[in-house]
């Protein structure tokens, strides 16, 4: 098939495009607080079915559905799936938008609106590929399946056993991930892996009420507990103290420590945008992508106990809480690492301190050397005209795994996005020429999916 | 003077003693938001008038003005100095209150309502102790004056301006301190002490916005920063790290510990109270006690940082912060301890973790042997006919040293309020019985000491 006619399509109708992104970013689906949630749902699943997929709502989760399309190749025997999101961030704070948060208003050759980057772009960018080979050749190079979640901002609590019960139906070759685009020099980025996550709470008790702080000689203060036992958890240089904490940690391949070097860590920018005189431990260049991309972590992300407001209260608090993230890599598991942690509390004294697990994902990677991985990167750099950068993997985590790990299938993140897209975060947008070229990529690799 | 004819006054005029009493209780006087205070001081300081005392406001803040009352005796060459204070804690909860916690009212022989034990009962049995004195005698055995300030419940931050600024004024030959009564046998309970409490902010900051817990391999977490620097400063023996932090700490005297014997401690009943198997360490008996009236503590008031809602979420927080006390005893100080507590932060590394005082009192005592202790000691087991029970020092802090140390006055803590009195907390309560005991008793005070 010739991708040049499918090109001039998307040139051609890229008016439309739009239009139909711009209808489904003016559609909140925000899931955090479930607004909007089955109506987006609807106009995804009708998005496809106007191309020709046959279309369904996949519901394990009854108010969350998820939509799944599948088209078949007239004539090609493999099968690709795009794995996406239709529900997005909430928009708060609403005050830092320039334009409505859901407007989906254009300026200057530019989508703002919640979503319309992570990951609603993806989304229409991905079907309209699809329909611009239809369109031209009557046919698409591979049989193509959608996955499309509304649940992914919230951690997708009910994929794993939507995969499992699924696995006939959305079984494929070889997946594309939700995100990607093109850094601040329009350089394609690609990443074949995410990090795991495991959320913990620690939560202990002293006595059943507050008491005066002139009793601290005689009861009990689990705010010092909480504080003692995280302090046995992980030292000053950062490193984990937990037995065996490292023991599955795979140490990255040659390739991978190899693509490091191509990758752009733009240490000074991010510094100055977190005010940042240096990067913690005074880490720089390949040592500090080392350790963003291959190192498991554990992050405090929250703490709160007894009187946190203006000036001081002599209280010796009845309760302590603190909310940690350990973040995993190859060939950790989540729930071997809470396992550890908890006897790792049994052990060190701290068997008072209830650890509760609030959700995970697990690491996965898709090897460099993947023929898919290739075709990826190619596909990339014919439609860019940049040489594509290679990650290893992102520091991120997400459900990668359900498809890597149970489907078997290799799995790349592309995407249409943009350097300055603005993720999560107010003024969330992006480019239409990020759009119409992001749509031509996945066109790109449909077609040379489809001749490898 | 015959104390008889007193105490017979006492009785007959009960009725109206309550009915001023009621009156006070009935105008809220909330210091911790402003409410009531100025027209709290001016029923304070008419009720002093109509006794016949010279009152005048002093205003080292305007807003919370010091009630200064002086009666002089025609007869009597020595001073005593009252020092109360007319404030009173917020009443909230309000819904766990029985009655309204500042109507005043009266169920079988109980007075209800906020303050009337903590510390408006105490007020009104001393102005009444006077004024029996008065009516009976046509003169007081002892010049008297009275301190009432309206800032105690907010750790008393104008007090040390109007000690120094009145010295003469307010010059005394020994001091009753606000507040005492008698346990659940009936015997009084007076202190001699009180400890100091140094109250500080730690805070610390990383970035200069929330980031992406994605991000932990290079971005500075504040939360563990603080974390291990409290680890640094006491251990999970509860023994303060801080250099030469019990270079001052006086050991208590041989007498001093004796009295340890005589004092109760319900431990069985504390503990059920609060709900705990058994007390800081497994300490009981006089091994409790010492500790509670004799240590210097470091108490985690309170904990903030990052997300601390339902669930998770993968913050690396920009900020941490921890509100500490110190509790300290003879001869430590709160300004040495802060300044050990700065050292030690830049000595172990935590030069970044901001230290902010917001607070502070010293720790004094008079000692066991002085003669006040004994005038008033043995008034007590005249009026309530059961051994006092001496407590060297109370666990509590409150702004005592200013008397004690300023102006070298011998200090004891004794009052009219009973065992279950629920000081701070709803449905605080005087019963009759007390009110007008403690009144007697404050009458006797006046009479020994003017006799010795």
């Amino acid at each position: 098939m010739g991708i040049k006619t499918v090109y001039d399509y998307v040139d051609g109708h890229s008016a439309d495009f739009i239009q139909d992104l711009v209808r489904l970013v003016k559609q909140p689906s925000i899931s955090a607080r479930g607004e909007g949630i089955i109506a987006c749902a609807e106009i995804v699943e009708a998005m496809l079915g106007d191309v020709g997929f046959s279309t369904k709502l996949i519901s394990t989760s009854d108010e969350y559905p998820v939509v799944f399309g599948e088209l078949k190749s007239k004539t090609g025997k493999k099968t690709i799936l795009f794995y996406d999101h239709y529900d997005v961030q909430p928009p708060e704070p609403i005050e830092e938008w320039k334009f409505g948060a859901f407007s989906g208003e254009i300026h200057e050759g530019i989508i703002y609106g919640r979503g319309v980057s992570d990951n609603k772009g993806n989304i229409v960018s991905r079907v309209k590929a699809v329909e611009s080979f239809l369109k031209t050749h009557g046919d698409v190079p591979v049989n193509v399946k959608f996955v499309v979640e509304g649940e992914e901002e919230v951690g997708s609590p009910h994929l794993l056993p939507m995969v499992k019960n699924n696995r006939s139906l959305i079984a494929n070759d070889a997946t594309i991930w939700e995100f990607g685009g093109t850094n601040f020099e329009g350089r394609p980025e690609i990443y074949l892996g995410l990090k795991g996550v495991l959320s913990v709470e620690l939560r202990t008790q002293g006595a059943t009420r507050d008491v005066h702080s002139a009793n601290a000689p005689l009861v009990p203060n689990p705010a010092w507990r909480l504080i003692w036992a995280l302090n046995s958890i992980k030292d000053d240089q950062d490193k984990v103290l937990i037995d065996d904490f490292y023991e599955n940690v795979k140490e990255p391949s040659e390739t991978e420590l190899r693509l490091l070097v191509e990758i752009p860590l733009e240490e000074g920018k991010i510094k100055q945008a977190l005010g940042l005189k240096e990067f913690l431990h005074g880490k720089r260049g390949n040592e500090a992508k080392k350790s963003l991309l291959f190192s498991p972590t554990c992050t405090i992300n929250g703490f709160l106990t007894g009187y946190v407001g203006n000036g001081s209260k002599t209280v010796l608090p009845r309760k302590a809480m603190a909310k940690l993230d350990f973040r995993l890599v190859p060939d950790q598991r989540s729930s071997e690492i809470f396992n550890k942690l908890v006897s790792h509390m049994h052990q060190r004294g701290f068997a008072d301190i209830e650890a509760v697990q609030h959700g995970s994902t697990e690491p996965t990677r898709t090897p460099v050397t993947h023929k898919f991985v290739q075709i990826v990167a190619e596909a990339a750099e014919k439609v860019y005209e940049k040489k594509t950068i290679i990650y290893p993997t992102s520091a991120a985590s997400g459900p990668m795994h359900l498809f890597r790990n149970l489907l078997d299938s290799p799995v790349v993140s592309a995407g249409c996005s943009h350097a300055d897209a603005k993720g999560h975060a107010p003024n969330e947008n992006l480019t239409i020429d990020s759009f119409i070229k992001g749509t031509k990529f996945m066109a790109t690799i449909l077609n040379d999916f489809g001749e490898n």
